[in-house]
Formats: C-alpha cells, sequence, structure tokens
C-alpha cells in the first residue's frame, strides 16, 4: 500500500467513547433502573432523537434554546436534537393518550444533546433515565415514586442514602399566611440560595427582590431553618401553614410519603422531610423529591423529581398531571466509582478458555458451549499464543477463572481451572468442569 | 388559562415514537443480544451520536455520504449523525486498542441516521446491534460468530432458522481458476443479481460488464448452481478451487465452520453452505453469514456479517483483520410480530393492585410491596375508581393477575386473586398471597 492520508481518529469536544469496563458499568445501571421501573408497572417508550424546533423550544427557558443542536434538514425542516426526555414526553402524552389510556406510567432511557460549556465538566451528550405516571393526582402515586427511588438505590448496592421530600404547597400555604403569594416566585428564587449564600444575604434578597418586610422575611427565614426528625417537624411546620388550603394538602401529602413508606417496609431514616428543597420553581406543584449519598453529600441529589400539574399544555388543551422523577446517570456512574462500587476492569463474562492449537479448536469449542449450557458465560481465546500470553490476557480484562485443557490434560481427561484472582488450580474431570466453575464462581 | 397557541405534536416523517408494547419487544430483544454477547467474552462499548463529518465521510460510499444528517454546530464545527456503527467502531480502534489491546470483542447497540427515501418504507432512524471480533485471523473466531448467531436465534425463540455462510475465498479461488481474478468486483456484481435476475441474464452481464469469454461465464455459473448437503457440496466445491491458495483457504474454512458448529452441539441442518451469498462485495474477505427464518425467507437476511482484512485503515496503520455480524433489530421484530411471537399489550409486569379508598393506600402499598419483595412485578391502582373500571384497565394492559384486597376482604384476612385470561377467581389467605400470585403465573 502506498503512504495514505489517514484521518486523525478523534471525538468531538464534550462528547466522550464509553470503553467496556465504562460501558458495562452504565449498562448495569440502567438495566437495574429499567428492572425496578418495570416492578412498579413503568413500561418503556421511546422518541426520535430529531423533532421539529417548534415543538422543543420555548418550554426550557433561553437557555436551553441556546445551547440546542438545531439545524435544516434535507428536506429544509427546523429540526433539532432533544435536550431532554420531558419535553418529548410531552409531545408523546399529547399525541398518544387517546390510544394509550390513563394513568399511565412510562419509563424513558435516552442520550439528549446539549451545547454546554464544557469547561464545567459537563458533557454534550448524555444520558437520562426518567420515569413518570401521569393522568392522576393521587397521592398514592407520589408515595409510589419514592418507593422506586428506594429501591432503585438498594438494588444498586447503596446502604447509605437519603430520599428527601418536601411539599411545594406548605410552603404555598407559608407564603398565604405571610401575604407574600403574590412573590412566590421571587421568594423561593431567594430560598434556594439559602445553603450558598446564608440566612442574611438570603433576607436581604427577600426584601430587595421580592419586597418582604422584615417580618414577613423573618417568617421565611424561620420556617426555612426548621429542622428535626421527621415527625417533629411535620408537628412544627403545620401551625405555620394553619388554615390554608394549600397548607394543610401539603402536609397531609408528606404524612402521607411517610405512611406509605413506612407501609412498604423503607427504614424511616431513609426519608427525611427536608423544607429547605424547593427545585424546579415553576414546574413542580406538589411533592418533591431528591435524594443524596450520604457518603458523598458534595455531588448534589442523584435522583431528583416531583409533582406536576399539567404536562403537555404546550401541544393539548387535555390537563395531565403527573408525578416522576429522573435518575443522574452520569453523576451516579461517577459516585460509584469514588466508592468503588465498579468493577474496573472489562470481562463480560467470567471465564476464559485457552487456546492449544489449531487441531484442538472444536474441542475448545466444545468445552466452551458445555459451559454456557450451564449459564456460564465464557470467552475462547481465538489463538493458539504462550499459556503465559493468553494468563496476561485474562488478567488483564478481570475474568475470574481460566480454565485449561492443553493436550497433557486431554489425554488424563482432565482440565486445569485457575482462579486468576489467587492463582489457585484445581485439577478437575473433564465431565466435571462446569459443576468445578459454578461452585468456583459462587464463593 | 386564556385560548393558547397551541404546538400541533407530531414526529418527523420517517421518524417514530415506541408506543409501550413495542418499546417492551425491542427491549427484550436487545437484552436478549446483550446477554448472548456477553455470554461469548463480547463486551459493550458506546460513542457518541455526533463525529466529525471527516470521520464518517469516504468509506461508506456517495449514496451514504448523500443520506447523512450533517450541518454545522454552534462552535463552527462540521459534525454529522453516525449513519451505521462500524466507522464510529473503526473510529474507536484506531483510538483505543493500544489501551485496549488485541483481540478485542465488542458489542455495540445504538441509534444510527440516515435521510433515506421514506417511500420505500424505511425509517431515518435506527437501531444496529453489532457485535465484532477484531485482531485475529483465527478460524475460532469465525466459527464462533455462527455460534453467536446460532444461540442468539434460539434465545429469541426460534426454531425454524438457517445460518448460510459461504467463504469470499471459494469464489476467489474459481476465478484464479478461470482467469478472472482481475475483473471479480464485476463478476461479484453480476452474481449477486441472480437470484433476482436468473443465470441467462447474469450471463449476459458477465460478458457485457466483465468481459468474460462464455466458457467463463459458464464456469461462474456452474459454480453458482451448486447445491446440496452441506459435506456433499464442499466435495463438489473442492475440485472447482484446488491448486489456489485462497480456494483452499476458503474450502478449510468452510470444513471448519461446520465441524465447529458441530463441536458445539448445533443441529447440522441449521447451518447450510450457500456459495451464492455474496454480500458486502468491496468489504469481507473470507467468511460470510446471511441468517434466514425458514418461514419468512422473503424478508432477507436478520442477521449478517463476515471476515475483513483491516477495519481501520483510513484512521491508523495498524491493521486490524476481524470478524462479526450485525442484527437486523427492526426486520426481526417485523418478523416476530408477523410470527406472532410478540405480545401485542404493553404491560411492563404480571400483577395489578387495585385502588379502593385513600384510607386503604398503606394496605395496598403493603401488599404490593410484599409481592415485590417475592420477585414478583406489581402495578398499583393509583385511584379508587369503580372496580370494573379498575378491570378494563387491567384488561387493556394485559396483566395476567389482578390482586383485589377490598373492605370485604381485609375484614377476613382474604385476598382475590382473579386470572384476567379466564375470569377464574380464587380466594387466598392475605399471608399467603405471594405464594399463590407465583403459582398462578408459573401456570
Amino acid at each position: 500500500m502506498s503512504a495514505k492520508v489517514r484521518i486523525e481518529p478523534r471525538t468531538l469536544r464534550g462528547f466522550r467513547d464509553y470503553l467496556p469496563a465504562a460501558a458495562l458499568a452504565r449498562e448495569r445501571l440502567i438495566d437495574t433502573a429499567k428492572a425496578v421501573y418495570k416492578g412498579f408497572g413503568f413500561a418503556p417508550i421511546d422518541t426520535p432523537a430529531l423533532e421539529y424546533t417548534e415543538i422543543l423550544l420555548g418550554k426550557g427557558g433561553d437557555e436551553t434554546d441556546k445551547q440546542l443542536y438545531r439545524f435544516t434538514d434535507n428536506g429544509g425542516r427546523d429540526v433539532a436534537l432533544r435536550f431532554d426526555l420531558t419535553i418529548p414526553f410531552a409531545r408523546f402524552a399529547a399525541q398518544h393518550t387517546n390510544d394509550l389510556g390513563l394513568p399511565f406510567k412510562r419509563y424513558h432511557v435516552g442520550s439528549v444533546w446539549r451545547g454546554e460549556n464544557t469547561q464545567r465538566g459537563r458533557y454534550r451528550e448524555f444520558i437520562q433515565c426518567d420515569f413518570d405516571t401521569i393522568g392522576t393526582e393521587s397521592p398514592l402515586a407520589d408515595q409510589e415514586t419514592a418507593l422506586v427511588i428506594h429501591e432503585l438505590f438498594q438494588r444498586l448496592g447503596f446502604e447509605r442514602f437519603t430520599i428527601r421530600v418536601n411539599d411545594r404547597r406548605v410552603l404555598n400555604g407559608l407564603l398565604e399566611r405571610l401575604e407574600l403569594s403574590e412573590r412566590s416566585v421571587a421568594v423561593l428564587r431567594a430560598l434556594d440560595k439559602l445553603a450558598k449564600i446564608g440566612p442574611e444575604k438570603v433576607a436581604e434578597e427577600l426584601t430587595r427582590e421580592a419586597g418582604a418586610s422584615a417580618a414577613q422575611a423573618a417568617g421565611v427565614l424561620e420556617f426555612a431553618a426548621l429542622t428535626g426528625k421527621n415527625e417533629e417537624l411535620l408537628a412544627r411546620l403545620a401551625p405555620l401553614v394553619q388554615g390554608t388550603a394549600a397548607g394543610e394538602a401539603g402536609i397531609a401529602s408528606l404524612a402521607g410519603l411517610l405512611a406509605g413508606a413506612g407501609a412498604a417496609g423503607v427504614d424511616a431514616a431513609r426519608i427525611a422531610l427536608d423544607v429547605s428543597i424547593a427545585r424546579g420553581l415553576d414546574y413542580y406543584t406538589g411533592a418533591i423529591f431528591e435524594t443524596f449519598l450520604d457518603d458523598l453529600p458534595g455531588i448534589g441529589s442523584v435522583c431528583s423529581g416531583g409533582r406536576y400539574d399539567d404536562l403537555a399544555s404546550l401541544y393539548t388543551k387535555q390537563r395531565l398531571p403527573g408525578v416522576g422523577a429522573s435518575l443522574g446517570v452520569d453523576r451516579l456512574l461517577a459516585a460509584m466509582e469514588e466508592l468503588k462500587m465498579v468493577d474496573e476492569k472489562g470481562a463480560s463474562c467470567p471465564i476464559l478458555v485457552t487456546c492449544f492449537d489449531a487441531a484442538s479448536g472444536p474441542d475448545a469449542l466444545a468445552l466452551a458451549s458445555e459451559l454456557r449450557g450451564a449459564g456460564l458465560g465464557v470467552e475462547l481465546y481465538p489463538d493458539p499464543k504462550k499459556l503465559g500470553d493468553q494468563l496476561k490476557y485474562a488478567a488483564r480484562r478481570g475474568f475470574a477463572l481460566v480454565v485449561i485443557a492443553g493436550p497433557a490434560e486431554r489425554e488424563a481427561g482432565n482440565v486445569q481451572v485457575k482462579l486468576l484472582a489467587t492463582s489457585e488450580a484445581h485439577v478437575v474431570a473433564r465431565g466435571d468442569v462446569a459443576q468445578a466453575c459454578a461452585r468456583l464462581l459462587a464463593v
């Protein structure tokens, strides 16, 4: 071949390849999420990566609009890549709920694209993993949302995590009592900064931006400072919102969340009322959920959501109230890596069968096939390289067992099974190999 | 709310939503493929949906280039959506095999985009599901490719399917003997039309386009007409290519594929030598695979692949030979639908627990949680609607069982378990509900 101009292999800034270890960890995470969602009756849906731009614009806010991957397709259509799964779901619901009926419970796992500033460590392509129940205002659906999150983190192997819950209506009740209802957006915006800037600066902002009196600002801050165990906190909150319909509904909602979790056998310590969480200011209208890893609180919430009044008002006049949450796949994977919960190697199955020579190919295939028939995943090394090289490959890839069936073993009717972690070798009869491997893997 | 301008909810032409039943069927198919791939040691990878256009251009041919979703991003980069998973894998391999080592076995499931003519019933967004072994020329890797395909179709529930195998080198050997090697591309192109236009027209094309003499054309057609059981066919092929290195390598490769499948316990009728398959003219260089459903031969191959000499020569000077195949997800799903192998409803779990009133919420949550603890998926109906409405919902969604625990049942310490298929109702003790449901589902 003559000298050839090659193209430099590279990915776009803000995009990334997933190598096997990372891809396996992500696949396990997503498979677990899907299994949990299905176990609560959520069914998968999918929507196109590309949509008409008019579908995607307008709801996400100016910043999101600027981040759109938007272009004109070959047919002259103004199109864009979806930047979240919520707007496509709203469009989907408007289009299909007549066929699907309500209530409708869906999960959706898919890539989304945002032209983010990569200096903030953000990626421009990432996966979202959402579940929602629409077409019902039942508190049971809110309570099950918390149970889904709980089950998910348990199944992922987390022992120390806390689901913080709040209800927007409690705050609404307080603001009604303080005569600040008209300025609730400004109040919530100020309150949302409490952890970052402290109560004094929040008081200043309440006065400046929400026109609150000193007494009103003090009332808001007194409320936000309330802490305590769930039942105590609930008892302290109740009088602050008494007599307001919203506040009393909010208190009942929170009490229901606690009772529901208790009835389902959730450890009470894993659910924490927290009146300071105030996410999705202009979106959530009832229960709000955030999930924190107790060992890594600094990374923020890894699964968040809440109840909303109307999903799809941009596309249909049918009101679609609902509740749902979104798993932060990337953030959670980073956390699992930091907590050493991720296998760093890329083996997708536990056993490597070595290769001796071309003539022993059928024997090796028969052996591998037998092990697979017993439910054990097996990779067959394809080339008759030196055994040492094959063992090095096995160690690098992270196999648990190496099965060696060379001419000497074959003659004796044996195989050698090597545990890579300890270099321990077992000689077992050829006929017992599946059983022996299963036993060694179960240890 | 005042009258509001709504946006018409619609998808782009050539794109589609997946509703739950279709999404579930697709997810099951892909999960099965992934499990099979992993069971042979293939590990997942992922690459970005968007790449620099220069990476994607040039290899796919003019038609593919025209179909690219290509645009300039906000940073002024010339970018495009991937149109297959092979070119991204080539780029990935060039970039990462130094870190990953060889042999390298990967699978990749992901969406690809092509601005196809939708009048041909094609979609512009579809999923590919590929597996490849690179960095080895071992016939064992070819043999395992056939075994992966076999295992996959078995696990998907197909009983009647045939993996047709050929080897490009057999044809090369024949052309060498016929002194047509220099015109192999034109010969293969003509041969590829055999099923469509018949031997006479192929003979004309061989003469016209490949400059073949009457004797040469007859030799090619005699070869292509060879049929027979695997061993007979192999015996008939051998003399036609004898004395050519390529032809003898091809015959050995086909004999190896048969022997390997036999050693792994594959039913001999499922593998069929077929010298007429000639896919990927300018790409495949050794073994070639196509998979046909015996009950729907007309839909064409549902899993195709083969061996290639060099995956990534556009991006690296390192030669990367390999072998792999691609599952036709859409075509296969359509076939499974036609063969009534797909559940047409969208229930993602088998049991619906009905809802009576707000007060019984905690009881219902406890019941659902108990069933889930026993490994049974449960949806809880969220609203206290009439039982008849809840049963209608259950029937439409396709649940297998409905568990009813109303006030009467609760008082008696019972629950009612209804089989939707037969309307048969069982009254079981509250404490036995998980066991009873598991038993009824196992029937």
